[in-house]
C-alpha cells in the first residue's frame, strides 16, 4: 500500500479529483493555504495499492502536466480594460510524493 | 514512531478528536474539502509511538466503525415535510494509513 | 528524499513559511483546524533531499523554538481594561515528523 501526496494547481484540481475518483481511487483533498510561492495549490492524499501507483501518476500527468496556454492579454487605459494580442503562459505542474504505508485499515 | 492518517466522517470527528486527546495522543485535524464521493470527511494526523498504534486503532474503531442507524425518514408533499417510518442508514467508517516515521523531534 | 511534517504555532507560521521558502524549500501549508489542545496550529509539508533535512530542522528551531516572552498582563475592572506588570508566557514550539519518500516526481 502506498500513500500519494500530490500538490497540484487549483485550476487542475477539479479534473484531478474527478478523474481519480472515476478510476476508483480513494481521494482526500486537503485545504492548503499556500506558501509565498505556492498560493493557489491543492493537496490530494491518495491511498492506493503498490501496483496502481503508476496509474495514479498517469492520471496526474494527464490532468496537470506543465504546459503553456495562449491567453488573451489585457491592457488597461483610463480604467477601461482592453483585450489585446494573446500571450503564452505556463500553467499546470504537479509535485508528487509517494510514501510507503506500514499498515492500512478500513474500519 | 508512527504517523497515523485517519480519515473519518465529520459526524464522528468531534468524538474521535476528544477521545484521542483525552488518551494523551498528539492530534492534528486537517481541514479537508472532500472529493466527489468523500464530502464531509475530516483527516486526523496522529503521531504516536509504535506500541500505541493499536490503542489509536481501538479508539478509532470505537468512535467511527461502520454501523447502521435508524433515522426518521421524511416525506415532502406540497412544500410541507412529514416525518414517516424510520429507515436504516449506514454511517461511520474510517480509512486509516499508518506510516513509519524516520525521525521525530519536539523543538 | 524526505517529507517533513512540521506542526507549528500560528504566530510562528509566517516566519517559518518565509524562511523556508527563501532557503529554496518546497513548502505547502495545510489549513489545520486544531484539536482541543492544539488550536492555533499550522501544519507545513516540506519535501526535501535527505541531506537538507538538518537545514530544515535548523530553520524550524530558529523560528519556533519553545521560549518565554514577557507580555503585558491585563486586568479588567468594570469593563475597563488596564495594562499592568509584564508576565512571562511560554510561546513557540514545533512538532516535526520526517518521513522517507519512496518516490518523488515533478510532473
Ligand atoms: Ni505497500
Ligand atoms: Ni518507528
Ligand atoms: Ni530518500
Amino acid at each position: 500500500m502506498k500513500l500519494v501526496f500530490a500538490i497540484v494547481g487549483n485550476d487542475d484540481a477539479p479534473l484531478v479529483n474527478s478523474s481519480l475518483t472515476k478510476a476508483g481511487f480513494q481521494v482526500t483533498k486537503l485545504a492548503t493555504t499556500g506558501g509565498f510561492l505556492k498560493a493557489g495549490n491543492t493537496t490530494f492524499i491518495i491511498g492506493t495499492e503498490d501496483e496502481k501507483v503508476e496509474k495514479v501518476m498517469d492520471l496526474l500527468r494527464k490532468q496537470c502536466s506543465r504546459r503553456t496556454q495562449m491567453m488573451p492579454s489585457t491592457a488597461t487605459t483610463d480604467g477601461t480594460m482592453y483585450s489585446s494580442y494573446p500571450i503564452e503562459v505556463a500553467v499546470g505542474g504537479a509535485t508528487v510524493f509517494v510514501l510507503d504505508v506500514d499498515r492500512f485499515e478500513k474500519l
